[in-house]
């Protein structure tokens, strides 16, 4: 029933130092080709910081890391694919902490510098038998090859047809080199703010203070996965980790090496976002949703999220169908105060409505661009504002309904 | 590309006193089978009121309209579906006043006595001629018997694939009789809240103030068109309209009678609210969600919203899938205050979910329920306040998707 999969796109970023990666097929899913159990470890205490899901309902390892993020000496993430561990109550509390005992055990470590993921399935207790022998296979697996890497970004998938990754190197090392930040994501569904449904996780080989860690991993996950959404259900799970464990340096980066830092995380983020609303069940088009000229930057993002999460916009792109109708109707219902008479529509980068009417457009070379290209670009100006926002999300087909529809219980 | 039809379901309703109909095809659809001219009126003025669409990007007939309801006087509706008259600013006015002053001229009254209801597709100009020749021929065919009424009820259709029609009596006229009530829907998709897309009109015999008229029809959408969701898509074009003529009693209901009226707007406006969920684009499923034991209506309110438009809860739905989780994270993500430990859920009357853990439940056996029955019922309770609310919306399938992705520019 899980659609095909293809390869990793392009060649496999690096690894920062000091970080250990295995990635194995346990038993959690039905398919023995597929990884299901990750983990990545660092060979020495890293910081850690956490972005969670805002959701009232949330699953266990939610939790866990949240009650231990921001802090230091952390050593490794577990991370399991085909089981959310969510509502799961007290029983799902404690399979999370074996899952950490068994891994800090395995490695020769503390259960407390442990942090968990899990995604799959809601509702169902985890099979600790098959989690503790995959945990302990995982351990003996720990390499920094790229078959490794590949492995461990398996580990993190559901419905996604290929890993996510993202790599940057960045500022000056104190020998010289560059730093390196190697980013995990898994999406696919239940992709909505805030956070999509998602995991992510991000290595480097960078020290960074607690504090620094967990005000840019905030940032850089509103900026990025915080304007994606693939159907606007906000998951149970959807967690955003950041690991700094200062191989590369062991003084906390400051000034302009902190600087770069940064803007290497947003790319990073931002890359493993586009893949995410790319890679949108069923998706056949990636819609990139630029908002300029809003009053702020939530504004513009309500009005992109509207946009966004409109099944009459999604449909349209699927089928090709400059509609802009249903796009200036969205924007009109976001609940954000602007003047549609100054809104102005671009698709592609052809202008299609200006000054509260239609504009004449060649609709055949529109729909045209439309279908030639795997990404759409909507474009909207509200007025002279200074609120501008990027949001992604993908096209609605058949197929997404085919994978949810598809009856699993 | 439209969907087949079906015919109504069960008797046509009886028109109220003093009524007159009709309903013919004059051009704005291509199937000439399709009616999309309709003319409802009155052969005395009446009292109306309206409720409106939220979005900024209002059509010009809802502008109209908004400007002179509540009020007395009213003779007359002119409705055209294939066209919302929408995004087309002076011109969209312009026109809108002349189907208006073309009513009023073919029935010999004031262009102030006109009310105009346009659905269809955003951003084309009206065919100015073939309206003025439908309205001519609509107001020579006007008529009081039931192929009339029909008509006049499929001439509010765009791809709804059925007439909606709901009729109540009610009270105690002078002469002992009842008053009548009769509502004409169309519904179909850009069906979100706040109302539905949809056009609604119910007239009835009975006199009313235009202050009363203006206070039920509000507090009737709000519990009825206003707990509909399709697809969460507000339009530009949503109206309900309620034409008082006082045919049946000349005097403004007061007392009894006019708890009658309430009660039987109510249930018009429910019925024909359910029938919109119902006869959702592709939908296979009808289903209700109803929440208990909320703060507050409002808060009732949202997480019945966030279950409707989640698109992972009605794709299960379409898939006979209890997927409990999908529905509970949806609840989680409504953005109400609320303890996921008290929540308790409900799917055809089969517990699912209750103290934060699964309940053992035969899975196979809800399955079939929601196979075996058009309506699918999900009920949640919250905890012990007294806030509750009644939602209906639609599963999702591919048959949308397909409906929505044709390519029609």
């Amino acid at each position: 029933m899980a659609p095909a999969e293809t390869p990793f796109r392009g060649p496999i970023p690096p690894l920062p130092k000091g970080f250990l990666v295995s990635g194995l097929h346990s038993g959690l899913k039905r398919n023995p080709t597929r990884e299901d159990i990750s983990l990545i470890v660092s060979d020495r205490p890293a910081t850690a910081a956490g972005v969670y899901t805002q959701n009232l309902v949330f699953a266990a390892p939610v939790a866990f890391d949240r009650d231990r993020t921001p802090g230091t000496g952390f050593r490794g993430v577990v991370v399991n694919s085909g089981n959310a561990n969510a509502c799961t109550g007290a029983q799902g509390e404690s399979d999370t902490a074996a899952m950490a005992s068994l891994t800090a055990e395995a490695i020769g470590s503390l259960e407390s510098s442990i942090l968990v993921l899990s995604t799959g399935i809601i509702g169902e207790f985890l099979p600790m038998e098959t989690i503790t022998e995959g945990i302990r296979s995982a351990a003996n697996q720990l390499s920094a090859d790229e078959e490794s890497v590949m492995r461990a970004a398996r580990g993190f998938m559901t419905t996604d047809t290929r890993p996510k990754l993202a790599g940057e190197s960045f500022g000056k090392t104190p020998s010289g080199e560059k730093y390196q930040m190697l980013g995990f994501a898994k999406g696919a569904a239940m992709i909505g703010p805030k956070l999509a449904t998602m995991l992510g996780l991000i290595v480097t080989d960078a020290a960074i203070t607690p504090e620094d860690a967990q005000r840019l991993i905030f940032q850089s996950c509103d900026l990025s996965f915080n304007c994606v959404s693939v159907d606007g259900h906000m998951s149970t799970n959807d967690t955003v980790l950041l690991l700094a464990n200062g191989a590369a340096g062991e003084e906390p980066l400051t000034g302009k090496n902190l600087e770069t830092f940064e803007t290497a995380l947003m790319n990073t983020c931002d890359t493993l976002a586009r893949e995410i609303a790319d890679d949108g069940e069923g998706a056949t088009h990636v819609i990139s949703i630029e908002i300029t000229g809003a009053e702020n930057r939530e504004d513009a993002r309500r009005v992109a999220r509207a946009i966004a999460d409109s099944p009459l916009v999604k449909t349209a792109i699927a089928g090709a169908d400059p509609n802009w109708g249903r796009i200036v109707s969205a924007a009109g219902y976001a609940g954000v105060a602007f003047d549609p008479g100054r809104l102005t529509l671009w698709v592609n980068d052809f202008e299609l409505f200006k000054n509260a009417s239609p504009v004449g457009f060649h609709a055949e070379k529109v729909s045209k661009s439309i279908q030639e290209n795997r990404e759409s670009r909507i474009k909207i100006c509200l007025g002279d504002g200074p609120g501008t926002i990027r949001f992604y999300t993908s096209d609605l087909t058949a197929e997404y309904v085919r994978l949810n529809a598809d009856y699993h219980t």
